[in-house]
């Protein structure tokens, strides 16, 4: 998507061959492009997370892999460069999947052949991540093009929680897509952006992005989002997800289920951009399930943020010593969800819904 | 209630004659406690917020009467204090009911016995604000006692929302007495305190008070609430009120209608504690009949904490010009809300119940 103007991937090959990020520990506060030259580099910023969402963090394994090919493609090096990056954040499904597969492919072929082939292979992970955001955003787009007309043209309020948007895949987003999609169709959209605490992800990539791309929003704290369902002010929600169960229950970020809730009182559809590779196909009952990361009391107690100076600190806002509960994630039940948008179309959120979208993929 | 084991209300008269407070701007990182002493210094106290609180505002003013009438207790006098405090926060009710009755209380009585009346007026109504809170906490405690037996003793898990405390309140607070009160009757109690985005009232004076008093807490942000309740770890919970209408809908802090359908959604019991000048009774439909103040969006764009070298600071956390919305406060439904918790004993909230309660007052 576009940053002043430019159009921009999250991650890209520059015409020298060098690979590049925007390295996102600084967003908003600053746009860094860097390259990423070896093996050593590309780990780090997966570690480090200088790059972040699933598919971005498969999309860069991938190329990081094509870099060490280009020095050394040898059997040794293909074995090692797994390892190393796949310790890098080690519970992450699309970072396995991407290596897994490079593996898969340049294993069996000559070394000789090995490293345009990673280089091609990579450019195809990135690009194929794109495709299934770019056909949830048409999906998407639909279902926002149907409310703009129910008013006449007017206003599609939009209501989103957290960042499921471009710099967390390659391009387009998963839920940002259908707004970004409806901005070219030239629908007139405005969002609500949940600023997403404890780390702000709302405040700091959201506002960032449609700002960047010119995207009409306005920045809200959690708890604003019930109040203005309550008078009319949304007209949909739309979210991300980090895990979609096969009966359609919904792991995201804390505070999506209130969103959902809030919305199925106030008749406003809520939906899910779900890019297939996110449905658990072994796991039935989210709520029941899915064990809930808990993270650090220090992210709930301090807040990070530019200072008057242009600064990057922590601020402390409770007592010293004061304990906090952290739950990283919540389960917004299936009943809650109007509908999933997947790169294949849109369907209910249930086990039928999503047999039927998938019935290469559903297990017994 | 105590600090550090001390006893406190948040203003009170020395022995010596000097009128006291807390200085709240500074809490939690600092504990100020400055006199205040002519006029001037009490119109400061409530329009700069060094004291806030319905109820608190109310019994400043009223001390500020006092401080008056000693120096000149004229008519003149009596009349100008009124219009001088009156103007430092002109919608408070409270502010402008205390006002009011030092005056019908003071002006029948010669000038010389007005300094001694004004000091005793304005004790009497700290201690009938404590009074209502106390007996607040009184009906509270009967329903933490009743889960406290359910649970054969266990832990209750309350959740509470922004800072209905005793800093917004001359002694017990209003949301936070009947958990003074179980912990006073050895009742083993955990308050979950949301920290209540945009102003961080739960971070900056629950938590603090909480931490003070001694009573066992978790600070959480403000989305966590739902799925804590969808897994069984509130058992009730308890929030203050701004406005509740006669027909018992409740206006509180941005973020209590949230915590309201997620109570409801799973089962949890949803307590107003609301001492009865609270009650609107010219109102019924709160979501349509209550205008709702719509703030600064710098509140949402920075935040307030302490930097690593202890000095109070704002910080960014949004890029550069980002708009925002910031709604204060949000209506939730009567339908939500379990029971009212008035210094008169538990009612329902619905206009029969708030009748049933107050037939003295309740209008046409």
């Amino acid at each position: 998507m576009k940053i002043d103007g430019k159009p921009y991937r999250s991650i890209w090959r520059e015409a020298s061959g060098e690979v590049r990020i925007i390295d996102q520990r600084w967003l908003p506060h600053e746009l860094r492009i860097v390259p990423l030259r070896d093996r050593a580099e590309f780990a780090a910023a997966i570690r480090d997370m200088w790059v972040r969402g699933a598919p971005l963090i498969g999309a860069t394994a991938a190329y990081g892999v094509a870099v060490q090919m280009q020095g050394d493609a040898s059997d040794a090096s293909l074995r090692e460069t797994w390892e190393v990056l796949h310790e890098t954040r080690p519970t992450a499904i699309n970072l396995k999947w991407a290596l897994d597969e490079m593996t898969r492919h340049l294993a069996p072929l000559p070394v000789t052949e090995r490293p345009a082939a990673a280089w091609a292979r990579a450019a195809e992970i990135a690009d194929e991540d794109v495709e299934i955001n770019r056909r949830i955003g048409e999906h998407g787009l639909a279902i926002i093009r149907e409310i703009a007309a129910r008013k006449g043209g007017g206003r599609v309020n939009i209501l989103t929680h957290c960042n499921a948007g471009w710099p967390a895949t390659v391009d387009w987003g998963t839920a940002t897509s259908p707004i970004y999609h409806a901005v070219e169709a030239g629908i007139d959209v405005h969002v609500f952006v949940d600023e997403t605490r404890p780390r702000n992800q709302g405040a700091q990539l959201t506002a960032w992005e449609l700002n960047s791309h010119g995207v009409s929003h306005d920045l809200i704290v959690d708890n604003a989002g019930g109040h203005l369902m309550q008078h009319g002010e949304v007209d949909m929600v739309i979210v991300g997800t980090d895990r979609t169960t096969a009966n359609g229950d919904v792991c995201n970020k804390i505070g999506t289920y209130l969103k959902a809730l809030a919305a199925k009182a106030n008749g406003v559809p809520f939906y899910v951009a779900l890019p297939s590779p996110t449905i658990d196909w072994t796991v039935k009952d989210g709520v029941k399930e899915i064990p809930i990361e808990e993270r650090a009391g220090s992210e709930v107690t301090h807040v990070q943020g530019r200072d008057a100076a242009g600064r990057v600190i922590c601020v402390q806002i409770s007592p010293d010593g004061t304990p906090a509960r952290n739950p990283a994630f919540d389960v917004t039940p299936a009943h809650l969800v109007t509908g999933l948008i997947t790169e294949r179309g849109i369907c209910t959120a249930s086990s039928e819904g999503l047999a039927a979208m998938f019935p290469d993929r559903v297990r017994g």
